[in-house]
């Protein structure tokens, strides 16, 4: 039998529940927590969204195919991140496939007819769940622009940054941690720009080899990217995702 | 004395509003029309979100500047779009600049306080702004889609396979209802490139004199286009916005 406890504990302190305790109460009961392997798929672009995921630990992509044949990845989602918003509303189905990218996965799930009794009842956290969603549309816009307005060397540059701890701005020290493929094509980009905007980022002091990135300063890299972006020193609505 | 019947007439049969009677009828006593004219400054990035508007007639574009001086177009409004959802969150500020690019065009405001009583009062109307939300996330993962899968010729068409009338997929005439400048950068492309993708489009059938579009046969458009579009056959999210 699974140990959900340790589970629940983190999921209560989710910023969709954490000052909605009323609603946490009904909705406890019903998570499932599984651990999923790499290439795991976990849910069908099309299906009937049925559930509501919380990625705990992990990595999962989010894409999209176009009928000639071409793959976008529209999310990269990890530990915090929620999918399937689809769920929230009836009748609705999953506007995208979502799969496992990472060994040892660990994501939760809640039924989507408990999401919606909580939304029902409870005007909080139908604030919360717009907030979340708000932040969702702001995310995605950012991406957007940034495709408009960033170099290729700027999009890689700002993704690393995302990965830094945002309390120390000097050297750091981190992993990439989803296959270069895939970072290209999340960036919008062929694997052979990626290989060269890392070149590229080498005059600001990042140094990538394999997947090991070595920042020499954080604040330097911040500059290189964030003057490029419209959000410049307030960047709490770019999550990963 | 401005006579704010009329709108209210069509504001009251908003997909926000036509199920929702009762919060209608908090909000309606509320609401402001106004007529705006060309380069009109509707909000300024940044400004607390004070109201929530309705285009009824015209268009706004919404627009974010980078520090190094980059715009991006992140939304083209027109005829019953929303716009400034941050005023649905206390405390938020507009996450982008507005400005009026047709004359005349006439906008409602609702004020943010009124909205947040509402949603706050009735679970319903939340449902409602959820999904408007939601759809807001759909469009703009979908606008980001494109901007990996399409050509720009297939972005263009798909702009104004938008202006046409879907359920006549025949001939068809219509105008361009923007200026072509802000067009280029609303697809994210320079006017140059705009132009090529307006000559490559001849080969589908669709001729471009100034604004005048001529659209030979819908349906053969819509293969062009929606052929790379991971929604083909569903577009109903793909509002302009």
């Amino acid at each position: 039998m699974e140990n959900n406890l340790p589970h629940l504990q983190v999921l209560s302190q989710h910023k969709l529940f954490k000052n909605h305790s009323d609603s946490w109460r009904v909705v406890a009961p019903h998570v499932r927590v599984r651990i999923r392997q790499k290439d795991d798929v976990v849910l069908h672009h099309g299906d009937l969204a049925n559930s509501l995921w919380l990625v705990l630990n992990g990595w999962v992509k989010l894409t999209r195919q176009t009928p000639d044949g071409k793959e976008t990845i529209i999310g990269l989602c990890t530990a915090g991140d929620v999918f399937g918003e689809a769920a929230l509303f009836p009748h609705a189905n999953y506007p995208y496939h979502a799969e496992v990218i990472v060994a040892d996965t660990e994501i939760a799930t809640i039924p989507a007819d408990i999401i919606r009794e909580v939304i029902g009842k409870d005007a909080k956290i139908s604030a919360s769940i717009m907030s979340l969603l708000n932040e969702r549309v702001a995310q995605t816009q950012l991406k957007l622009e940034h495709m408009n307005t960033m170099s290729t060397a700027q999009r890689l540059g700002c993704f690393l940054l995302r990965l830094c701890n945002q309390n120390d701005i000097n050297k750091q020290s981190l992993q990439i941690p989803v296959e270069k493929h895939l970072l290209a094509a999340y960036l919008g980009m062929k694997a052979e720009t990626l290989s060269r905007s890392q070149q590229q980022l080498k005059t600001v002091g990042v140094s990538v080899q394999g997947t090991q990135v070595d920042v020499s300063s954080v604040a330097n890299l911040r500059e290189f990217v964030c003057n490029s972006c419209s959000e410049a020193g307030n960047c709490e609505v770019e999550d990963i995702g």
